[in-house]
């Protein structure tokens, strides 16, 4: 694609399942998703073979985010210091992370120094508590797509855990508590529908325990999907965050009896950049990526397969190919046909690395049937199709491939949870790269201790209780031996 | 929309002609296009009604891009200062306007200080040193929707001139000189395309004088077109950056003959923040905003009209409002109906001052006779119109009003452009808020003095000789007097 001399490098094998580390920085690069080589530590350039479908992530969060009735603002990038210390858990939280701006020009000095937005909510407060005034107002749901820069003391990675990341924050504010649930909720299935039913990544959405929440919500709920390394990634996470933020940026608004009162607030952050790097790590195999078909930066590659000197036979191959691909756009798919000079074997490996769900030979055989043959890369499965059944093949395909997709993931992710019940089967089960399902005190603070000893020990941490299935606990915390409050998810974790 | 008790403060009548700089703020205030009450000084909210606009210029503008070959990429906001430093123009240019991030968390300094980006060349022909290697990797078309940031001493208005504003940024190398004069061509065509073909929007590219050009480019080719004050903008802009970048950075290729060669450079930068200050200065008219039907959020309004206690009769009109939107969303159309408790009145003159290009009105009368009252903004003209033909009607209206709006910008604009032989008739020009023609020494250095004198007599400058249209001077340059190299165009400007 982009640089015409990468075919060069084409063969990719890497066990990702044993080496999932090696094999994502290698995919990373010979895919061209990201350059490391940016000279800020912790910031990457973002290439097109990832910018492609991250706008396409864009376009379908914001398209739900619309269908609920949010809005789109778009807020500065930075913040006035004063504002980022209103909240006191959230400045806790926050202020270790933050990037400062605070001089312009040739050194001149900033009157108040400005924080690089970490996260947006004590920009949208100020402007919630001139907006919101009555009942009339409510709910106020809004949203943002944005970059956010956290000053990571952690080892960063492309889309993984970077200074600079992008996603979409929605902020919203309620008459009640349970309007704010509500949302809580609708936001849980507007990732579901996106993450699990079109990019077939499944998850499990956790409260997370108190200990482990947003700086500043009273209650914190994170999808979290399992990576090939065993460790699971935290995905679109929804915080309630209540009226802690209403009161320090003084939110109120009039109710129906005339009463003044402080809003219920709620925030919702999937992350794209993330969800990226989720996406192609359950999906991918030995040989490189591989796309779901509603992702794909193109969705059908097609290869004339040319004869060298015979002149009459490759312009028709060559008109052949520009009819099947233009019946392919007509129908909003994102077809290109690989014309480039490379060896066919290269070009196939290469697109095979690249992840492109479908590939359409065409030569001088399949012409004379008036066939083409059809490569899956899901599957790794040939087969001839009538060249004039094509378009409506690849349409049913598409959706085929995305179901098997999910159906593969959802298979590996079920099969990788295990009960435990004691501290030995806990280790068994982390050792062994699963996702342990166990008795556990509570979410509370006062289970914190047994929490540390899980990561001091196993160097995993409890993801919280399922959110949607009760689960209740019969017996003791696999910790302490006390008498368990909640049913945990034990990992470890991006 | 977003604030429900908005439509308390509906009457807007403000002489857009005679009095436009008020006209500008306050309907960037009443129609909730952007709050400057961000408590830092230049940076502003944009809010719904602005940024739907603009993610749909982001839209077009992407698409023209990824068809003319450009590929997407996501830079990092930030510059390492060395960078910045590389290219000397550059770094005059663009220095005293730089944000510079020189802290995180609590105050521990960085290494090495970072630009908030103000443009990104510097960021991107570091990679583009990297990336290119030989001929085969040209031309190399790149771009990112991005935001940049600028420490503007002068006054701030929202979307006209702010410290944080939203473009695309276009950077492409090319094998030679030509190559890149071809990319400044179809930067311009790109420009005429959206902003006058499809926004409506009449422009002129200058290529502008040399002591106006981009820091670091050998020469720049910018749109102006006029607002209401007699004042012209700069649209987009596209830049023959030639060499001076490539040597700067080292980026060179192997060509055909395998000889090294320093590349080749252009930048193409389309401000959407910009464009829609000239968009919604141009057409609005003393009631509000007039969007093109093109860019409108809300292209169709539909004002249900239901009578107190007529249930029934009610229910039948709220049945057909609803079938109407569908139908009209069916074909791509953004339509709502209004189901506020407001007063019709008020509805009609709040949706007139939002701008939206049609009203539908569905009354008891217009139920009984199968027909809806439709109210045209742009030529404020009622009519009757058959229920069932309104899919049809809508869809040419569409194409008629901003047709209308094209042709009616036109005539002003074309009518404001006046020749000049002498700096009395330039004066008299300027005064009448006019765009004056005039001869003019050159475009070089030396005739910078010439151009002062415009400047600090007439507060004007030389917005440089038109492109795509040669014009001969025939005469003595109205300022000094000396025989005229070059046919120039005089305006004030934003």
């Amino acid at each position: 694609m982009q640089n015409k001399n990468e075919k060069e490098k084409i063969t990719f094998n890497i066990d990702k399942e044993g080496n999932f580390s090696d094999w994502f920085t290698e995919i990373v690069k010979k895919a061209e998703l990201a350059d490391i080589r940016y000279n800020i530590k912790g910031f990457v350039v973002f290439q097109p073979w990832s910018v492609i479908p991250m706008e396409l992530m864009y376009r379908d969060l914001e398209k739900e985010l619309q269908k609920t009735g949010h809005k789109p603002y778009w807020f500065p990038t930075v913040i006035p210091e004063k504002n980022f210390y209103l909240e006191k858990e959230h400045v806790e939280g926050f202020s270790p992370e933050v990037f400062w701006v605070t001089e312009t020009g040739a050194g001149e000095k900033l009157e108040e120094k400005l924080a690089l937005r970490p996260t947006s909510e004590t920009a949208f407060y100020q402007m919630f508590s001139l907006w919101i005034r009555s009942y009339n107002d409510l709910p106020f749901k809004s949203y943002q797509r944005a970059q956010v820069f956290r000053y990571e003391t952690k080892a960063t990675r492309p889309f993984l855990r970077s200074r600079e990341f992008y996603w979409i924050e929605s902020h919203n504010a309620f008459s009640s508590r349970e309007e704010a649930l509500k949302q809580i909720k609708e936001d849980m299935e507007i990732t579901k529908k996106l993450i699990t039913e079109k990019y077939a990544v499944p998850l499990i959405y956790f409260e997370r325990p108190q200990w482990d929440k947003f700086a500043g919500a009273e209650a914190s709920f994170a999808a979290d999907t399992l990576m090939p390394d065993g460790r699971v990634i935290q995905l679109p996470a929804t915080h309630l965050l209540s009226q802690q933020f209403p009161r320090a940026f003084n939110i109120k608004f009039v109710d129906k009896k005339g009463e003044e009162k402080f809003v219920w607030t709620t925030c919702y952050g999937p992350c794209v950049s993330r969800n990226f790097a989720a996406i192609i790590s359950v999906h991918g195999d030995n040989n490189g990526l591989v796309f779901p078909f509603s992702l794909a930066p193109i969705q059908v590659i097609i290869i004339p397969i040319f004869r060298e000197g015979k002149k009459e036979l490759n312009k028709k191959i060559g008109k052949e190919a520009e009819a099947i691909k233009n019946k392919l756009i007509e129908l909003n798919l994102r077809a290109e046909i690989d014309y480039s000079e490379e060896r066919i074997g290269n070009k196939f490996y290469f697109w095979e690395m690249k992840g492109i769900p479908l590939r359409i030979e065409l030569g001088e055989k399949e012409l004379k049937q008036k066939k083409a043959l059809l490569f899956r890369r899901d599957e790794k499965k040939k087969e001839f199709i009538a060249i004039n059944s094509i378009p409506k093949k690849i349409a049913l395909l598409g959706k085929e491939i995305d179901k098997n997709l999910l159906e593969k993931a959802e298979k590996k992710f079920n099969s990788s949870i295990v009960n435990a019940y004691s501290m030995e089967e806990v280790k068994k089960g982390i050792e062994g790269k699963k996702i342990v399902r166990a008795n556990f005190c509570s979410l509370g603070m006062e289970a914190g201790k047994c929490a540390e000893l899980i990561e001091k020990e196993l160097s995993a941490s409890i993801r919280g209780e399922r959110v949607g299935k009760k689960e209740v606990p019969k017996g003791k915390c696999v910790v302490c031996g006390k008498k368990a409050e909640v049913v945990v998810y034990i990992a470890k974790s991006y």
